[in-house]
């Protein structure tokens, strides 16, 4: 059975949307449509110039007998900065503010459109890394996590707080929090994570730092290494960080609780090296 | 500028895929292309085909001046019987058996393929519900509603056993364990839900249905309605069950904890009147 070029079209940008950082074989979709690989060729090439037309991302040929073709997710600097915006203007409403200088942000962790964005810009600062698994801490770092992966196609490990029935045998670490001083422990389960794995660790609010860096001292105890660290709020607040080296997409600079003033600008994400789409 | 009707094809394919169930009127389409209605239309029937014969979904169109198209992501029924075969595959293997008869599946919630199948069968299930919002509980359930969630395109609720500074006021209730019969609580942010939502509640593991009934009598103090129940595994091993109306996708049918077997079946999936893709 033969496709004409508008359903391979339709086929191929569903197939390769639903598959990103996945090297296809240009053998797959020839024999999938019994095409030649030429008109296959062609094809490609005008989802390559449509999706970068229009912010959905590139598609990457990797040549050679091994070759094939990766859709990778990506962003052009005119969509992230509408996110941000779109962002900033959400989480200034003055009643996210909670005492401790926290936010509300359970809403907004819950919107499905909006956590697509947010992983489509964080799984596009990180698209170049080698990442074997995302890495986050429950329950407010899952929708991130999730998010991301489904744009890095890599698995999603949760460290917990308390250790439970469901997750077999586990490690557990202290740490302390960077913010508060207090000794906290974390639990992951032992068979979440190989030995070599390259994890990059996602949370939703990084204050100190505490809670990452001590996702970071659980990599040690697994043998795994750090790819990245993303967060979708920095907090701008303190003086002393635990962790430099992270990738942020807004920064809480100012928090007033007796007016209830909350002020958000962009985080370092557009100075953290991102490529974007021309 | 004018779309060739190739980069419309891609185009249109990847703007409906990303807004599951959200009516688009043909005037947005032939806007934003410089196209008139007409082509737009053929093109719509040529994506509805393709997805139908797919398996990706069906492409609705709500007819009169308020109308326009609709991506409702749908399984076929082979898609839907390799699907659960896949996932027996996966939980058969011995060594996740733990005390208590419980199931290792943090590893499969985490692997975003899965869960992708997971979500789209269960969004498929429950496509003409009238679903305002998601409902799990924390933590093993959020993986599930977040794909549901990103195929139904409505925001998630997460209820937590403990009540944190993060979630502002919350509701808390008393619910009974119905295989433990341990008295346990539960969570929600006062905010997170409001009054008259119609809410889907899924979960990743039911044995009596103790959980899913405690997230039930949580709905009531929101004056919130069930949609539906959705599951990823019932356990077949009680006589009682809490709740009957529910759409499972698997059933372990067997615990033997001295010889490690484990035995799954197909669940109700296929018996709950769900409408597949031709």
């Amino acid at each position: 059975m033969k496709f004409k070029r508008s359903e391979r079209l339709i086929d191929m940008t569903h197939y390769m949307l639903d598959r990103p950082h996945q090297l296809v074989p240009l053998t797959f979709f020839s024999e999938r449509y019994g095409s030649a690989k030429s008109s296959i060729s062609e094809d490609l090439t005008i989802i390559k110039e449509t999706f970068e037309g229009r912010g959905v991302g590139t598609v990457q040929t990797v040549p050679g007998a091994a070759g094939g073709v990766k859709y990778i997710p990506k962003v052009n600097t005119e969509e992230a900065k509408a996110i941000v915006s779109e962002l900033c203007e959400h989480m200034e409403s003055s009643d996210r503010l909670l005492p401790g200088g926290y936010l509300f942000m359970t809403d907004l962790l819950g919107n499905p459109q909006l956590m697509k964005k947010v992983g489509k810009m964080l799984a596009s600062a990180f698209a170049e890394k080698e990442i074997d698994v995302i890495m986050t801490v429950a329950t407010k770092g899952i929708p991130i996590a999730n998010a991301i992966a489904s744009f890095l196609n890599v698995p999603v490990v949760i460290v917990r707080r308390d250790s439970r029935v469901t997750e077999g045998s586990t490690v557990s670490i202290n740490y302390v929090s960077g913010s508060s001083k207090r000794i906290q422990s974390m639990v992951l389960s032992k068979r979440s994570l190989k030995e070599g794995s390259k994890v990059l660790v996602v949370d939703d609010f990084m204050k100190a730092g505490g809670t990452v860096n001590g996702m970071k001292n659980l990599l040690e105890e697994f043998s795994a290494t750090l790819s990245g660290i993303g967060v979708l709020v920095e907090s701008d607040t303190l003086d002393e960080r635990l962790v430099d080296d992270y990738v942020s997409i807004l920064k809480l600079s100012e928090v007033n609780e007796r007016d209830k003033q909350i002020s958000l600008t962009e985080g370092n994400y557009f100075q953290s090296g991102v490529t974007f789409l021309p």
